[in-house]
């Protein structure tokens, strides 16, 4: 990946926190890969030290090898006006990362595209060949496994298991962060997009997923949670991948004062206490799995604000909660290594 | 479907419960459509009156235009030695109608030999285009949605609902059977087997399949469940389908004794009195759904021993239950209509 240079694509998103959950990530956790952010929209700003471009041309004098698509769109489909962008991508050269559920490689204009300018399409949800129901191998792993879960989407669940794998990692412990999203998969350079799987094998590709973080040395498998049990459009893939990954251990994420499931109104999200006893009663019967903190995100409150915040979850929910994007993440490590 | 006249293709699981259910439920719902079954271990036999036969040309006396695949194999894939099985019946001008997840229709030898004898390949598992994350018209439908959940898979789910469905049909009712897997859709003559969708679109095939049950004239809908949420394996289809069919009324299928999921030893069912308030629970946070009932599969046992069974799980969960194969539907639709 040294000569990966990324432009990323976020035309329209660059500043909306859920649907830019690709982008973010990617510049929080492999910032040294990009060179600029494309959004007509905000050209000329800065997001976090890195320059903003209008169009693909005003992106070249930066040296970008490859764009990658930094928005999740609802349904994972393409906005009509980036078939234009991706044309003038290839045109100039670039590669593409793609982590929507539109396949770019599967596209017969933007296919033949790429073979002229011989530039690789790369589609970061394509499942693997062979997928399968579970073996029992997830059972059998002489590792500790521990999946985030949570009270809706897009609330932080990958970066709470990217910072627990930072925190062990520094402590010397051999902890392995497992991606099962597009944007994990573009942080870490590999995984399966378990959302993209047949759904039969939503649990086998966990459990494949598990295996593989063991073979790359984890012993504590940090695996990026996805969706909620809860939730009206994505619970399938979270409760596959919670039976599958074979967790001995959940961190239950929560942001701050939600009460409701976001983009679904009339949908009350499930308070955080019974939240805590649904996911226990629903594991795995022959692992039954604990949740062992809350890892609340404060994005948008006061430090003050925050640490209020922090201490009310512990105390509805009887069990130690934390920030770790802003306060670190060495007391949820600590909590999670308490129950392992 | 007048021409439709089916050899079923059961090579080496005629004769058994779980991986014949296709088998077993067209022979209980589309018996009219039956010609003979193909199972080389039990040629010269009758299966429940129709004819086995030992291969493609001991069938051909009696007239069928299509195989039927009649096994679902776990992971869906084709035992090897069925390919020369499935050239043999095309060879004979049969059209091949398959419920596994392996698509005859994409296999380049099969699908050659299909253009030179002219018969149609057809793979009821095969997911329509355009799917995506349920638009909330699930909950906006003027129609009673009733889904059938259970302990475990293959215990009768599908037979529960289509029992319920002809009981309401026979009282004059306008219900319609909701199919969600291979053999409903082979029952019923269409559905969207939504254990092969994208997952992130079980939710949202869900939804597509309670819309066009209304549209077919459906107010009271009989949704085939599957899977179960405690199943190792295919909880997530469970769930999303649970979400996206937005059920008002639960009818949880147990079959009699069972304590251990079928097939994965070491996995205790859940009881089921938790397994009625975890179904509640997990249920949309905008529409709870009741679990109405328990329909209690009690194949095996004797009438007494089968009356006895049904007084205990009334007695152990506190529910109207009932056997609807043995002793008739119409307890249990009378529960559900009361939570309706």
């Amino acid at each position: 990946m040294s000569a990966r240079r990324l432009l990323i694509l976020a035309e329209g998103y660059s500043g909306d926190p859920h649907y830019g959950k690709t982008m973010r990530g990617v510049l929080r956790y492999r910032r040294e890969d990009v060179v600029a952010i494309l959004d007509s929209q905000r050209a000329g700003e800065m997001e976090d030290g890195i320059p903003i471009v209008a169009d693909v041309d005003s992106s070249l004098c930066f040296g970008p090898t490859r764009a990658l698509v930094g928005v999740a769109t609802q349904g994972g489909r393409f906005p009509p006006a980036w078939r234009e962008l991706l044309k003038a991508c290839i045109r100039h050269g670039l590669g593409i990362e793609n982590g929507l559920h539109e396949f770019v490689a599967d596209d017969p204009e933007l296919a033949e595209l790429a073979r002229r300018f011989a530039v690789e399409l790369l589609d970061l949800r394509r499942p693997p060949a062979g997928l399968d129901v579970p073996s029992g191998a997830n059972l059998e792993l002489p590792a500790r496994i521990v999946l985030t879960v949570g009270s809706d989407c897009a609330i932080g669940k990958m970066t709470v298991s990217l910072e627990l794998d930072r925190e062990a990692r520094a402590r010397g412990i051999a902890s392995c962060f497992v991606p099962t999203g597009q944007t994990g998969i573009a942080i870490a350079g590999w995984g399966i997009a378990v959302d993209s799987v047949v759904s039969d094998f939503i649990a086998g590709a966990a459990e494949r997923l598990v295996v593989e973080g063991h073979e790359r040395g984890g012993e504590l498998l940090l695996v990026e949670g996805q969706g909620a049990v809860s939730h009206p459009a994505y619970s399938g893939v979270t409760l596959g991948l919670l039976h599958g990954s074979a967790p001995h251990v959940l961190v239950l994420c929560h942001r701050a004062g939600a009460t409701e499931v976001d983009g679904y109104p009339g949908h009350p999200l499930v308070p955080l206490p019974e939240l805590v006893e649904l996911h226990e009663r629903i594991s795995l019967t022959r692992r039954r799995a604990v949740v062992a903190c809350v890892a609340l995100n404060t994005r948008g409150l006061s430090d003050v604000a925050a640490r209020t915040a922090i201490a009310d979850t512990e105390e509805e929910t009887g069990l130690p909660a934390g920030d770790p994007v802003r306060f670190g993440a060495g007391p949820l490590l600590d909590a999670v290594l308490a129950r392992l």
